[in-house]
């Protein structure tokens, strides 16, 4: 199994896990969705993120659809969330899912971390919990997880932890982190993968900065392997007109709360899941929110027609 | 002097400060981006907001810049923030601002507020504070203030103080929210007037499920306009076009913190204020941000152009 | 086995995991300690809540624990704690410990919620996941949850949700909320059991206002149970005065963060526990901190010979 | 008049603001009460500060009180919060109170804050908006403001601002921080004076700690004086002889909210002001508490005729 690495780059779309109406796993559908992000391009996949409806799943179940994904997408590297509230957990999953062929894990900082120090030693134990030798993740998501990452203590983390390989970035605002990161390694500093989060509603500025891709589950995953290889090929210009094709569904679908409901309204509509359903006590769309989707698909179509 | 009442309609934009390079006001720019913004059609501006760095000022400043804007303004409705750590600087910057000639006030709940009843209350005594007869706007901007005004509570505001005459929707998700507010005045609550923040991201949906318009400070206030005009003409069509064009700059600009010098960035550049300058601690665009912003506007351009 | 129910009285102890220098699980330790509680006076035991380490353990440890404290209990109550992030986790922990023998299940909210409506909602999924049977206790503590249950919210909830028994009160302030909760029930509302946390801090005021008695791990727990007992008794003097000697530790005890290490180190030294050892990545006392301790134990065993 | 600096010490009462019933300061109680606070052995007061009512005060009343107490003080230390949302307001109240006779002025870190750097750059801002001649205490309260400032970050402030002479120390839990701060200056760091909050619950361990003294409210300043006094003289027992007498009372006084009716109540009842009212919002404390201060006093009395 190829592990993640400081080099990592492309796309790892954050999968949904598909539920049917009676909030069962739909494992048929995890197959399809499987496929369908590969079949988009994708180089690889993330597992159990916050959008994937971890919290609503128990370890079983988490375990069971780990072994699924793995088996399904043969070389492709998976990355599982493992985030918890102890590292006791942490250590268990982690290992588990790293033996079952996972290629790396994910651990976003809990949010009872308060001060610079404390999230520099909470992944100092993340690390020393797993040991040296597991990839690992780091998740910077302040609008979900409260807590707020310094490019100060992100520098530490970096030079203490050498098996902390791979940013997600979703700071917001965070272009100035990616360049932070980058004008570092140009110093001297080790070298950090960073793709990005935040559904790719700054991919073509977040790659332009230094980024190596995307990991985000926006519902449309060609767009954002086609961004970040026109970016990377230089077409500046090719790719800022197919962001701004996607932009009003991106935009749409990042409100919080609301956006996996929208996440998973497209993907069944695109025919990747049978069932939009979020497991309780998530709800599906609305229908007001479903028609608003709807035109914003229907746009998507004919703008991808009319920039060819 | 004409007051808001709740069928206010249209764009009120949220006005910045011009400052020069050393942190002073730089009177002559006021002026000019009065004239600016309603010749872009603006029906109202709203002062002293978060964006018009209002707590960096001093309150005599805080005074002179609205009876500057005030007289500059002719007789459109100029709406004055006072929200204050206590109820006696509300009382006195309202009342003397509406001496002065404003339209109206607008007031955010203090961060310190944590449930439902003490949200209600505190409008209860803002009002009591202000006196019946100052049209009072509710600022609901979660993201910024960290207070969460339920549907529910807001109903209940809604129905106990008739002051109340205007709502500034910057809840995120949101449009759930105006939905609930419209419906319930179908079953015969009182009209609220709603404006809509958040600088325009959702402005077409958001007027679709039936907002008067927009109060926020996007550095293009004829997009505010145009889209806000075409939506009520029931050309959805048009305004969902115009509104694609602006989203990757609304987006730009959304970027919490950051926003600010994005749009003194953008108003410079397009001569409605003589220097981008931010009064301290506020910081002017760096130069990567700044080269973004020049694509987006660059773009904003080339495709004003194509769509007609 | 016996169920908590509304009229459920005395003293709860929080208990403590004890745990070896290597972070291991000292099972003669656990099982000293139960005994420990049980001789001081303790009418039932809490396991599994925040100062008892839950978050460090896997899902398998936490069960044997369950297990291995219910047997030793004899036919004490036994409550768990079941906080989990999803519904499933709740629903399936809270069904496993029922089956082992728990007395009730303790659920306090997730902190992502953030309205009246949203913390209603919550409960209401609880109970449903959990089923009408499951006796729940409501762990109110905001200080740790960062969610505020108005009296409004928490009086709507007790009506609805009838299969909330307990209120485990740690509000603070939150003597209002205790009288706010009689006052209503002498209008006509069912009964709730109250038992409060803290530490004990204000457990005379508390039982004076009408709670049931304490549901908190202070290292001395036949304070807490004499305490409860005088103050019934009607002999509230002797209730104060007993209060007093150990006010000073259970001040210093109330620390957030540090109140655990000093827990333990009471109760290592009381020969409760084998070590004062916390699990990674809680810390032991310091040593200026164990001096401190030290005086205040020293100064309890003094006053408690003076008052007789 | 007297400057603070980094080796003042004793005992400064955070000083109430008196209303009568109609909200209306109440200005021949503020001359009692000031004189109150130095009969009862305070060194100095602090004015304008949280539990001074501060917020809900106009500008002009601000002034009027800094001007009254001053005048009332004679030679004694008056220190004046002047936190404020901006630093156009923290600067030109400062160098108005300054000019007035004050001793120096605090200053609050605002909300907003979220990493070390910006905690660093804040007090940079307020240092240069002041100028290096006025003296500044950092008031380090997170409970209140929400802002953890870590040992390390408050190091650095130390180090490279001279101008802040005096920490009010109110971190919870926060002997450690005392400790931190005294062993770096054992190794050479300038010395910084620290005068503690919290009303006084852990002033006994603070002073042995290292803290030179009080700065907080409880409405028996004699104890504070007492305690600190006999801490230095070396009579440890005899101190916490005394803190014990008042520590029912402290406890209670501390409750978040209604801390302040409590502490009002009390200086009524002793007759240090008129009428225990707050302004409003604020309330005054009910007939329950009222109920269990009286009691709470009572056996202060009664105690420290025991203790002699």
């Amino acid at each position: 199994m190829k592990l993640i690495n400081e080099e990592t780059s492309g796309v790892f779309v954050i999968a949904v896990t598909p539920f049917d109406e009676t909030g069962a796993i739909d494992w048929a559908s995890l197959d399809r969705v499987t496929d369908f992000y590969f079949e988009a391009g994708a180089d690889g996949l993330t597992l159990l993120g916050m959008m994937g409806e971890a919290p609503k799943m128990t370890q079983a179940e988490a375990i069971e659809i780990t072994k699924r994904v793995i088996a399904r997408a043969g070389d492709k590297p998976i990355v599982i969330g493992v985030s918890a509230p102890g590292l006791a957990s942490i250590r268990e999953l982690g290992q588990t899912v790293m033996e079952l062929g996972a290629a790396g894990v994910m651990v976003a900082p809990p949010g009872s971390l308060k001060t610079d120090p404390q999230i520099h030693a909470y992944y100092g134990q993340v690390v020393e919990a797993l040991g040296d030798d597991i990839p690992v993740v780091l998740q910077d998501f302040p609008l979900s997880t409260g807590v707020n990452i310094s490019m100060d203590v992100l520098g530490r983390i970096i030079e203490d932890y050498p098996s902390i390989k791979m940013l997600k970035h979703e700071d917001w605002p965070g272009l100035a982190k990616i360049s932070a990161i980058r004008d570092a390694e140009a110093k001297g500093r080790r070298r950090l993968s960073i793709l990005c989060g935040n559904g790719g509603l700054f991919l073509s500025e977040e790659v332009e900065r230094g980024a190596d891709g995307a990991m985000t589950g926006f519902a449309y995953p060609e767009m954002m392997v086609a961004v970040t290889r026109e970016m990377k090929a230089g077409n500046a210009d090719r790719a800022r007109d197919l962001m701004d094709v996607y932009l009003p569904l991106i935009r749409y679908e990042t409100q919080p709360g609301l956006g996996l409901a929208v996440r998973k309204y497209v993907l069944a509509k695109r025919g990747a899941i049978a069932s939009p359903a979020l497991r309780k006590p998530g709800k599906s769309l609305d229908a007001r929110s479903a028609a608003e989707v709807d035109i914003l698909m229907d746009r998507i179509e004919k703008r991808l027609k009319e920039i060819g």
